[in-house]
């Protein structure tokens, strides 16, 4: 491809709305566009890219027996109402009425209409197991869309669905697919690990994510040092190693802490450390509040939170709401006194001589005792795990690195089945529900989880399999003849290799020209400069590691060929 | 691909629903099944079709200098606004509030989404011309969706736009998409005809229809025996060749005509021509009725109606209201003393003596002059053509076949740039709008067409290039291990040499293979049965030709690879 007839709008200033390295990076490289608030226009490059992603994709699923079909993007309210998700998903499903006043959506996931295409087709044992995938446009209403590609309303997604007719068939399913990420995510290049996960809004019995891993990643991974333990630490259980023991404390005592609001502020202002103060967060239940109790060193786990009250959405109040029930404004909440149910992390069991929130403005209590002054109705597991507590299955140290979700899969079980009545006949003749599995790959997200992987100061930096080209070639003066003449020789000597090329015919300054290149993160650089083509010698930038190689020009084709190789 | 592994649900029995042969053989060769109005789930045999096309106009777009890019499917009512079209496009546009209550649209076209996107970046002669396209998911919220993938409501289209800075690039742009447009289709395997088309909603100064050849399709194609003329039949300029002369006519007498509605029931109970009769249709025009006046032997052309008045939609008054301005019900309705505006055909203007409707139940009148009975706002050019008129080009014999539009081109000019503002900088520095062309291909209807042409009474008869496979094993006995052995190493040579193979190993008997066979259309058959295989020959057949060849089995390779050329 030749630049100049191509459309690679490259920026020179970073978007002021982009947050995030990939989203600037994506819009800088002229690769999408924003039509609107998490929707996006994929601009050639990008486009490439994901095609390229959907083929491996595409390649490994097929490779473990997945069979492509492709499912609409709206779908009948119907289905929905049967699996009971209509009214159970949140506002992210995208309702609406078509000419004729019926309800539709639009597809966040297909596991309603996989299971309603599959139903009275297939009947017998026979036919099972079977597993269906789909590379398809879904759309989530998010409330904030952020972060360009990263979390985006409309995107491309890889769907799939396994259908057996056992347990036992369902596992070999899932791991299968395990077994096909793992290939899906070595040969695209990336860094990558599979964690246990939560199973969230979609269901089932138990999941793995895979994750990129990237220091600007918005999820926490654990690691074990010893065991294969790793898991999203949305999901990680503390084991509470070494409770706290209660001793004598002295009555509560109201203290003035004028204006200090923060576990650090008070802290520092009353002399004691944050482990000694207890947070009370004040949390949106479905439609009542709670107080939830948490070491003032501690970070709350609004996962495990809503897993416990088995609630779709748990929220923090707001400050109106906080004022309400505790007569304080936001930052002096506590325990004592509190009108409503109060629950505290396990680790808070058996400690006492606590600061708390005296629910009045800048005021503490010193010496809270949760026995003797609180009323708690649980201690539950609801804290984030840290690097210092023991492995939950080992007991050995864990360290903690971030990563970004780039696939889940799921064991549904008969979740789908049961309610869809998706049934076939075993070998004796019985009716039972199939056993499903459901496993998403963010296509469009692996383009953005790459470039948060992959990048520098200067721009992308493209792994090899999904580079949208392997090689740019940079004719430094596009009105040399000569050097045009080399450049397009070049050009189709490499295509004829088979080595996809992008030219840079551009009629532009070279510094101008090197900082694009940089930018959208092609491989393989090659200077086409008047001078060294007169000495019949090729100049040659890994964009990588920036190593400038200088070859003859007959070795040029094979070396380009041989550092693409070593790349991949 | 072994079929026992994939999902080919083929079925025995047409569905109740489909009224055309395409839907018919689509949903029982297993390739699409419905989930609800007008939306279809595309099973594997379909999607790779679909991948072949979409493949193959890639290709050819590319080659005739387009870019790729994915827009999104949805669009915010702003650009809508802007464009003029939120307010003007009918109900098809299929409109929705997101959770904060902006509105939007599930995109059926993508000019403004497109323009958008290259205003302000696009901002100089130098960038142009532009060729942008996408193959993309559109939505059209049709009010009777019908003939499966005929008429969808969700369906694959391939859309682009050129960005030219004046006229004349505008016309090469056009130039060269209609040669892209020639390549694909010819490519595709498919009989097509390109034709003068309306330009419809789209907007523009002119258009070309590109039409595959076929009995059942919708549209009319009118074809010069002579000259290159070749339009679609809403197109066709009559011209009033043979005027008819007005003579003396009796004065207006009523006459009874008891249960006759029809044309054609009038003609014979007064036993006139019908082309003596007048034809009087109450139309609704936007929100007023008119009549329209047409001789008793033709057809409205609705679409000349529409342009005429320069409306959105024309459609049929209803009985109630055609009672209402008539006085009598359906059947009766006349010119003479009707109180709203009468509209007639251009070649009643010089006759006379004609009959029509009396307003009055089982009554007409017979000697009606419209010059000196009837109020006629203006007479028009409204009817369809005939294989009896002279081409408007050039007087010759015209001839009329039937046609399913595929692609459609336009000029679009500057509608879209001047209402968007996609203006650049010309040589002289003067700021101009962009002079626009926009390309479209159904790609889900290429599909349906290639079947419409191209079947016989046992199922579809794929052309080569878009055939899911190309070749099918069909191992007779599944159960005789020699068979499996001798089938699966044909399939791995046959796959070696590039040819696509389907191989049907399901444990079923013979003639249920055979007539699965024909029906999903894989272009070479080959049987392998345990006879055969011992005397060392192979049976192929021929799908389109019914044909069948014993080659040595050594021979089969290189023979199925010729007569899959022979077929392309």
């Amino acid at each position: 491809m030749f630049w100049s007839r191509y459309y690679i709008p490259t920026l020179k200033e970073d978007p002021t709305d982009a947050e995030v390295i990939s989203h600037k990076l994506l819009i800088r490289a002229g690769m999408i566009r924003k039509l609107t608030s998490g929707i996006y226009t994929y601009l050639p490059l990008a486009l490439r890219s994901l095609q390229k992603i959907s083929n491996i994709i595409r390649e490994e699923m097929e490779r473990f027996g997945a069979v492509e079909i492709l499912m609409p993007g709206v779908q009948p309210a119907e289905l929905w109402q049967e699996s009971g998700r209509w009214n159970a998903y949140g506002k992210e499903l995208l309702r609406f009425k078509d000419r004729h006043q019926r309800n539709y959506c639009l597809g966040p996931t297909h596991e309603e209409v996989v299971t309603d295409l599959i139903r009275g087709e297939v009947k017998s044992y026979r036919q099972l197991p079977l597993n269906l995938f789909q590379i398809q446009t879904k759309f989530r209403d998010e409330i904030r869309p952020r972060f360009g590609l990263m979390r985006g309303r409309e995107f491309i997604m890889k769907d799939g669905y396994s259908f057996d007719k056992d347990d036992q068939g369902a596992i070999q399913s899932y791991e299968k697919m395990y077994a096909a990420y793992q290939s899906i995510f070595s040969r695209l290049g990336l860094e990558f690990r599979a964690v246990e996960a939560d199973t969230g809004q979609i269901g089932g019995s138990y999941s793995h994510e895979f994750m990129v891993l990237a220091e600007t990643g918005e999820d926490t991974i654990v690691v074990c040092s010893q065991c294969e333990y790793a898991a999203n630490i949305e999901k990680v259980e503390v084991k509470l190693s070494n409770p706290e023991e209660s001793g004598s404390c002295p009555p509560l005592e109201e203290v003035k802490t004028p204006g200090k609001h923060s576990v650090e502020e008070v802290a520092s202002f009353l002399g004691c450390a944050p482990q000694k103060i207890i947070k009370t967060l004040i949390y949106k239940v479905d439609d009542r509040l709670v107080a939830v109790l948490i070491r003032g060193d501690r970070e709350l786990n609004e996962i495990k939170l809503k897993n416990k009250f088995d609630v779709q959405e748990v929220s923090l109040a707001s400050a109106q709401e906080v004022e309400q029930v505790t007569g304080a404004p936001l930052g002096f909440a506590g325990p004592v006194g509190l009108g409503i149910e109060i629950y505290a992390d396990q680790e808070l069991q058996n400690g006492t001589d606590y600061v708390v929130g005296a629910n009045k403005l800048d005021a503490h209590f010193l010496h809270c005792d949760l026995k003797r002054d609180v009323q708690v109705k649980d201690f539950l597991d609801l804290r984030n795990i840290t690097a210092e507590d023991p492995c939950p299955k080992c007991g050995s140290r864990l360290s903690l690195t971030k990563g970004i979700e780039v696939g889940h899969i799921f064991k549904l079980g008969t979740k789908y089945s049961l309610a869809l009545k998706a049934t076939f006949l075993d070998e004796q003749g019985q009716e039972k529900p199939m056993v499903m599995g459901c496993y998403g790959i963010g296509v469009s997200r692996v383009l953005a989880a790459s470039i948060e992987q992959n990048h520098d100061l200067n721009g992308i930096i493209f792994p090899v399999p999904i580079a949208p080209f392997q090689c740019l070639l940079i004719a430094l003066n596009v009105k040399d003849q000569q050097v045009m003449a080399k450049a397009k020789e070049l050009y189709a000597q490499l295509t004829a290799e088979g080595v996809e090329c992008l030219l840079d015919d551009r009629d532009e300054r070279p510094g101008f020209k090197f900082k694009d290149a940089d930018l959208i993160g092609i491989p393989v650089q090659v200077i086409l400069g008047a001078k060294s083509l007169k000495e019949n010698k090729l100049e040659l930038k890994i964009r990588k590691t920036g190593e400038k190689i200088i070859v003859d020009w007959n070795e040029g084709v094979e070396k380009i060929k041989q550092l693409l190789k070593e790349e991949e």
